[in-house]
């Protein structure tokens, strides 16, 4: 059996993102021990970055050592017991898996559901609270990676805070793509992907819990279902408690590596403008798709940048342009999710995919594939509509 | 803040073991979606592969998408359900782990302890089960990390057929190292680790399932209480179900590329040829030790190959060599865990890091550091004994 060597694509899906050369060459870098003392001083480093990420100071801040999936599992296990009570947002596919997780804790999840493509509505968030008075935490997605939605973080949190609520936010594809502050919007628990706008490749997850939030782990009743994600181990593995770190599990080290030179990286362009980038590439993008006669999913004022969701013509083979976009142009796109499957496509714009090349290869590719696929459009106009945003 | 460098170690600890330079190139290659098809020819590789490292023709076969902590437990939390009894054996630090693994899935544990250094007694795992007429699994550990012994995984599987028990195996240090036969022995659930005897980077966690036991898990009660690691979910993503895979995490796509290439590796050597050099290896550190006067803390029939458990000699400051041989030879080994802390050092001759250099180095640079630590050893006799094993 040969070695494996992927073909050189353009990934403008909903991740993973493109990864940039300095964090593919770090994945690279010689292995050491989990519990060499130069891998602490990684580790140390690790912290203070996501930190700077995360906007806090949070002292349980940290990469769990899995997929996003991971870090969402660890945020629920960790905080909801047997009996309680969780108000769960949902406007997407994330949502659900939300509920899944409460529901594996014995707890119950007291449904919010809003149509795939808006934000959650705090009104009906404010009238399930009311109607469930043990609520005890309220959860939601920031940035719906299947809709491209985007949720007004910090006022469901201040409403959780109103009301002595421990909140549970879902930043897979916020971190580093938009505002996101954990410390001023009082956000409690909260975890992310590496693969999404910090560019760097799956299979880490990001997390970080508020001082309240480790009250409550420290209080918790009886010991948390998953001992793989019981933070009360793992924080004696991430901080040294009285001197020495307590063996938990072996971290992935080569690939903490990658996730320290991206997130080294945002740093040295900085998280605001990380933000703008983010924001003019998506704007330069809508105004290539519009003048197309293309239309975004999501209204103007829930709009993310870095995940776009384009409606899908009528009479257009929908796979057929996917298909030949990798074909052609090693360029892949996402397909709809669940109650969106065949309805739209979703380009993502994240991290190291978010540049004036990606927004001007994807909209020429568009151009060229989408007439033989069977979609009307106007030709020759997005381009100049992109550059007219890119380079004003 | 810089980019992380790592030192160049040479890693002869209990695991990571040394990456190969193919196995480090693969983990740089340019990431692609895991929706890609490309990326679908891979898992089906991947699942030869390991089915032919596991020696088992087991549809359930893949790695999980986390350390062998995750791979642990979705052994235990696809199979145990509350209520279940596990007769579950101890002879070191990671029967403990599978101790609390089936506490925290509501079922009971019942104990079969060994001393620390010693295999699992078949006679007390016959007598808990006639105790206990409920026992659902027999759940141990095939070669235990914490110790360097090896148990007989044939003998126990045996049995537990013939009581019509399944069988969990951790075998995150033997896979690779030490014979193992999943199918010819009948083990229902096993578990390895990427970063032992397949040299990969530390992250991943190879698990194989018996069609008994698939039936078992399709046939549950209830959920499993991990969506994560829900075998249930994570069949479809791995094995495409009439025809399509179905989303459920973002794989780890660059870890992936690593084990692919250890695997291949692995299959380029011929496992036979694997585990005869981890054998000749490991007789060439012995003889040094024994020459130098140190001795292994595992009987002879238990000892495994991979794993080298050697008795601190009294009067020796046992943290000061470790210190030394990191400091001044880049050289990891393993301190004893547990209750074997400060009594042993374990050396790893695992994967790459089981050739003729790594013998020798590590005993040409114990020779040099012990005395200085306090240990009283024979000079000069360690490489020649080393050597006539090595090159006869």
């Amino acid at each position: 059996m040969p070695s494996f060597n992927p073909p050189l694509r353009v990934l403008m899906g909903p991740g993973p993102s493109d990864v940039h050369p300095r964090v593919l060459a770090a994945m690279a870098r010689p292995t050491i021990g989990h519990l060499d003392p130069v891998f602490q001083t990684l580790m140390e480093d690790m912290k203070e970055l996501l930190r700077y990420a995360f906007r806090t100071k949070n002292r349980l801040t940290m990469p769990a050592s899995g997929p996003g999936s991971v870090g969402m599992e660890t945020c629920f296990v960790n905080l909801v017991e047997p009996g309680d009570v969780v108000v769960v947002c949902q406007n997407g596919v994330f949502g659900g898996r939300m509920k899944e997780n409460v529901e594996r804790c014995g707890a119950t999840a007291v449904m919010v559901t809003d149509e795939w493509g808006k934000g959650v509505d705090l009104a009906k968030i404010k009238k399930a609270v009311a109607d469930n008075p043990k609520t005890k935490i309220i959860a939601f997605v920031h940035a719906e990676t299947s809709t491209g939605a985007l949720s007004d973080a910090q006022a469901i949190c201040a409403f959780a805070k109103e009301k002595g609520l421990l909140t549970i936010v879902d930043a897979v594809t916020s971190l580093g793509g938009v505002p996101l502050e954990v410390d001023a919007w009082g956000i409690d628990a909260i975890y992310s992907g590496s693969q999404k706008c910090l560019s760097c490749t799956p299979g880490l997850s990001p997390v970080s819990f508020s001082a309240r939030a480790e009250a409550v782990i420290k209080g918790r009743n009886r010991k948390v279902q998953s001992w793989f994600m019981d933070m009360s181990l793992i924080m004696n593995y991430w901080e040294a408690q009285g001197g020495a770190r307590t063996y938990h599990h072996t971290a992935p080290i080569n690939s903490l590596y990658g996730l320290h030179e991206s997130l080294v990286m945002l740093k040295e362009e900085g998280l605001e403008n990380s933000w703008a980038r983010h924001r003019k590439n998506h704007l330069a993008l809508r105004a290539g798709l519009e003048a197309m006669g293309l239309e975004l999913l999501v209204a103007e004022h829930e709009r993310l940048p870095q995940l776009n969701a384009i409606k899908v013509p009528a009479g257009t083979d929908e796979a057929a342009v996917r298909k030949r976009l990798l074909a052609d142009y090693n360029l892949e796109i996402g397909a709809g999710l669940g109650a969106l499957a065949g309805k739209v496509w979703r380009v993502g714009l994240m991290g190291s995919s978010s540049t004036a090349n990606h927004v001007t290869l994807c909209l020429a590719a568009l151009e060229n594939v989408l007439p033989a696929a069977g979609a009307k459009i106007k030709t020759g106009v997005a381009g100049p509509a992109a550059r007219a945003v890119l380079f004003p």
